[in-house]
C-alpha cells in the first residue's frame, strides 16, 4: 500500500492560511515601497527558479519567502495607488475571501445537480446587479458570470451566429462594431468563423462614437450585396477613450435589420451604480446582450464579467450537448440552470460568492461612493490639464478615464509618459488617435486616494 | 466631494481573513457531516436570499454565518471522502492559498509587461510539469494554463484550423474523435465552425477505445470526397470507462494524413507523475498538442488545465490582435511571451502560484504517492466486483475509475445507484455503454480513504 502523502490537515491549513492572509496584508501595507512597473528584464523570474521540481515536499515558509525575494520583483502592481494604466482590475479584501471560501469549497458548478448553491448564488447575485445598475428587467434570471469580456462578446456572437441560421449561414453573416471596439471583437468573430474581412469597422464622430447613419448605409450595401447582417456590437466607454457609443440608435438600426445587438461596457457599466451615471444605460432595451466587468471597477476580483442576453435560449442552443454521464432528472426537468450550457468550459468555479461577499460588505452605497470618488478626481484632472498651456485634451472627460497629449507632438508626449513611468511612482499607458500618441489616465483603483491624482499631475507637470 | 467608503484595510482584512480561513479549515473537519449529493430542493438556496441587495455595508459575520445557514446545505461536496461521481476535482491547501495569494496581489497578466512575473512562473511551472510526468521535450516553453480541458481542445482545434488554412478553408475541414470522446470535442468544434455532421466518430474496440484502422478509412474517404481531414482528438483516459485509445497508431495515421494530432489526457494525464504510468505518455511524440487537468487529480484547485502545444505560433497567428493600447517594448522585441495570445481571454489571473505552492509542498513523492493509493485501492475495489456473484465488471480498471453493472440488469442497477445516492454517505454517477446503464466509481479525492472505499462498497452490496 503506497504511503499517505503530506494532506495539509485542517489543522495545518489554519496555521498556513493566517500567515497566507498576513502575507497578503503585509504586501498591501508596503504596495507602495515598490516600482509600480515591474523593472525586471526578461528571463529574470525565471533565473531565480530551480530548473526541476522539488522530489521532497518544502516548508510553506520557504515558499512564502520566496514571493518576496522572486514574485513580488516580478510584479507590476495592478493594486497599487498609483497605477493609472490599462483600465483598473479592483481586487478587494471581501472578493479575494470570497475566492478563498470558493477554493476552499472545491465545488464545480458544471450543473445544477453539482451543486445547487452555485448555479443560484451566480443566478441571484446577477439579479442583484440588474437592481443596482436598474438594467432592463428582461435580464432577470438570464445573467452568467463570464471568465471576461472577450468571452462573453464570444458567447453573444455565437448566440448571434445560432438565430441568424448557425453554421450553415456562416459564408454569408457579416458583423458591425465601430472602429474604436475593442480587439476582442474581431477576435471573438474570428474564433467563430467570421473573418475580418466580414467585420465592419463603422466610422465614428469625432468624438470617436459609432455613427450609426454609417452602420445603417453599411448594413443596406451588405443586404443589397446578398450578405447577411447578423451582429452589432456597440461600446460604452471605449478602451482608448471611454467613447459612447449611441446605444438607442445603434440599437434600432440593429433590431430593425434583425442583427443581434451587444453592448460591451466592460469598464464604464458599472458606474451606472450610481443614478446619475443611468444615463449610461440608455437604449439597453435594444440590446440582446450586455456585458460588464465587474472585475474592473466593482471591488469584485478578477474574474468576474456579467453577461446578460434578453433571451438565453439562442445561447443554450448553440452550445448544449448532452451526453449520458451528464444527464439527470433536475437538468432534464427544465426547472433549474445549468451554467455548462452559458459558457465555453464545462466546469466551473463558484465566482459569485466574491458577488455576494462584496455586495454585502459595501452595501450598494459603498459601491457608489467607490465610483463617484475616481468620477470627481478625473473631472478635476481634467481641468488642471485644461488649464495647462502645454496639453490638450484629446476627448471629454465621461466616467474617470481622462485622455491628454503634449501640445509638442508625439516626441514631447512620449517623453512625458516616460518619465511618469520610469519615476515608478506611476504607470500610465498610451493610445493613439488621429495618428497622434495619446496618454490615457484611468482612475479607478480603491487604493488610490485624491493626492495619488495630484501627484501623478505634479510629476506630468515636471517632465513636461 | 464623494465620501470615502468602507474598503476594507490590511488590517481589517487580517482579521477577517483569519477568520475565513478558519471557517473554510472548519468546514472540512465537518465535511463527512453532510450529505455528500445536496438535497436542496430547486429554488431553496435563492428562497433563502433577500430579493434586493443591501443598501449599507454588513459585518463580515454575518456573511460568514450565512454561509452555514444558505451555501452549504445547497453543496454537493466535491471535497467529501464520499464523492465518487464524475471524475474527482482536487482542491488542497497549499492550492487554495495560492489562490488566495493571487487574489491578494490581483495582478492581471495579459502581457508579459503587465506582470514578467505572471507569465513566467506560468511558463516554468509548466516546464516543471514537463519534467514531472516526462513529457515529450519539445513542450518545453510551449505550455500554458487554461481553464478547462474544454477551452483547451477549443484552442488545439482553432491551431489546427489556422494551419488548414484558417476561416476560408472551413467549408471543406473534417475533424475525428472517437465515438467514447468527450462532449467538449464536439462543442469545441461546433463553436469554431465545424458542424456535426464534420465531426466523424470513429468506431472503438470492446474496450472503447478508438480503432486506428477506421479512422485512417475514414480519412481516406473524406479526403477521396474532397474533403480536408485536418484534426483528430484522441483521449487517454475517456469519461465513460478511462479507456485509452492507441495513441501512438492514431498520431501515426494523423501525422501522415497531415492532420493535426490533439490528446486529452483530462483526467489520466496525472499519473504520469508515477514512473510505472509512463505508458499513459506512449504515442506522445505524434501530438501536435495534449492537455491534462492539474485541477482535477493533482491537488491544484479548479480552474487549472495544462495545455501544449509543439509550436505555439499557430494558435498565436490564430489569436494575435494587436491594438496600439496594448502595444510595448517588451512584447516587440519577440524576447517574452504574453499569453494573451495562447487563449480567449485577453485578462488572466496568476493561476501559477497554485502549482508552485502545490509542487513545492508535496514535492513529486507526495504527488505519486496521491496518486498510488487511488490507483492501489481502484484495483482492491475491482477485485472486490470480479468476486461478487451479482456484479459485472464492464471495463478493465486502467488507472482509479472502476465501471460495474448489476446482472439482472438496468433496473437492478439503477437501484443500486438511487440507493447509495440516497444514503448521503457516497455519491456516484452512471454512464451508459452498450445501451446498458453502467456505475462509475471514480476514486481520487484526498480527503477519501480505504476505509470509504470499503464502506462504499458494503453500501453498494447492502443495495443489491
Amino acid at each position: 500500500m503506497a504511503e499517505r502523502p503530506n494532506y495539509m490537515s485542517p489543522e495545518d491549513f489554519r496555521g498556513a492560511g493566517h500567515r497566507a492572509v498576513d502575507w497578503v496584508a503585509g504586501y498591501h501595507e508596503r504596495i507602495e515601497e515598490f516600482p509600480v512597473l515591474s523593472e525586471v528584464a526578461p528571463g529574470w523570474v525565471r533565473s531565480q527558479l530551480p530548473a526541476e521540481p522539488p522530489e521532497q515536499g518544502e516548508d510553506f515558509a520557504d515558499v512564502l519567502a520566496d514571493l518576496d525575494r522572486i514574485v513580488v520583483p516580478g510584479l507590476t502592481h495592478w493594486q497599487a495607488p498609483g497605477f493609472f494604466g490599462y483600465f483598473p482590475a479592483n481586487a478587494s479584501g471581501p472578493a479575494a475571501l470570497g475566492d478563498l471560501v470558493s477554493s476552499g469549497l472545491g465545488a464545480v458548478g458544471l450543473l445544477w445537480l453539482t451543486s445547487p448553491a452555485v448555479a443560484e448564488l451566480e443566478q441571484h447575485m446577477l439579479d442583484w446587479l440588474v437592481s443596482a445598475l436598474e438594467l432592463p428587467e428582461r435580464y432577470r434570471g438570464n445573467g452568467v458570470i463570464q471568465n471576461s469580456a472577450s468571452s462573453a462578446t464570444l458567447c453573444a456572437a455565437l448566440a448571434a451566429r445560432e438565430r441568424a441560421g448557425g453554421i450553415d449561414a456562416l459564408a454569408e453573416l457579416v458583423a458591425y462594431t465601430s472602429e474604436q471596439a475593442h480587439s476582442s471583437v474581431v477576435k471573438g468573430l474570428r474564433i467563430i468563423g467570421i473573418p475580418a474581412e466580414r467585420v465592419r469597422a463603422i466610422a465614428t464622430t469625432p468624438d470617436f462614437a459609432m455613427r450609426a447613419d454609417h452602420l445603417a448605409y453599411e448594413i443596406v450595401k451588405d443586404r443589397s450585396d446578398g450578405l447577411t447582417p447578423f451582429f452589432v456590437a456597440a461600446t460604452v466607454g471605449t478602451t482608448s477613450t471611454t467613447a459612447i457609443d449611441p446605444v438607442a440608435e445603434v440599437g434600432w438600426v440593429a433590431n430593425n435589420f434583425e442583427a443581434w445587438m451587444h453592448v460591451d461596457a466592460a469598464f464604464a457599466g458599472s458606474a451606472a451604480v450610481c443614478p446619475e451615471m443611468r444615463w449610461l444605460n440608455d437604449g439597453l432595451d435594444t440590446a440582446d446582450s450586455y456585458v460588464f466587468n465587474p472585475h474592473k471597477w466593482l471591488l469584485t476580483n478578477f474574474d468576474c464579467s456579467a453577461l446578460y442576453l434578453a433571451d438565453p435560449r439562442h445561447l443554450i442552443n448553440a452550445m448544449s450537448i448532452t451526453p449520458e454521464y451528464l444527464r439527470n432528472e433536475a437538468s432534464d426537468s427544465g426547472e433549474v440552470v445549468d451554467y455548462r450550457d452559458w459558457e465555453i468550459p464545462l466546469g466551473r468555479r463558484f465566482r459569485a460568492l466574491k458577488l455576494w461577499f462584496v455586495m454585502r460588505h459595501y452595501g450598494l452605497e459603498g459601491l457608489r461612493s467607490h465610483i463617484r470618488r475616481h468620477v470627481a478626481w478625473a473631472a478635476e484632472l481634467t481641468d488642471w490639464v485644461a488649464a495647462d498651456d502645454r496639453f490638450e485634451l484629446v476627448t471629454p472627460t465621461v466616467v474617470s478615464l481622462v485622455c491628454f497629449r503634449h501640445i509638442d507632438g508625439d516626441d514631447a508626449t512620449q517623453r512625458v509618459l516616460d518619465a511618469v513611468n520610469q519615476s515608478g511612482q506611476a504607470f500610465l499607458t498610451h493610445t493613439n488617435l488621429d495618428d497622434k500618441l495619446v496618454i490615457r489616465v484611468a482612475i479607478g483603483s480603491p487604493q488610490t486616494e485624491r493626492h495619488h491624482v495630484e501627484e501623478l499631475w505634479n510629476l506630468v507637470q515636471s517632465a513636461a
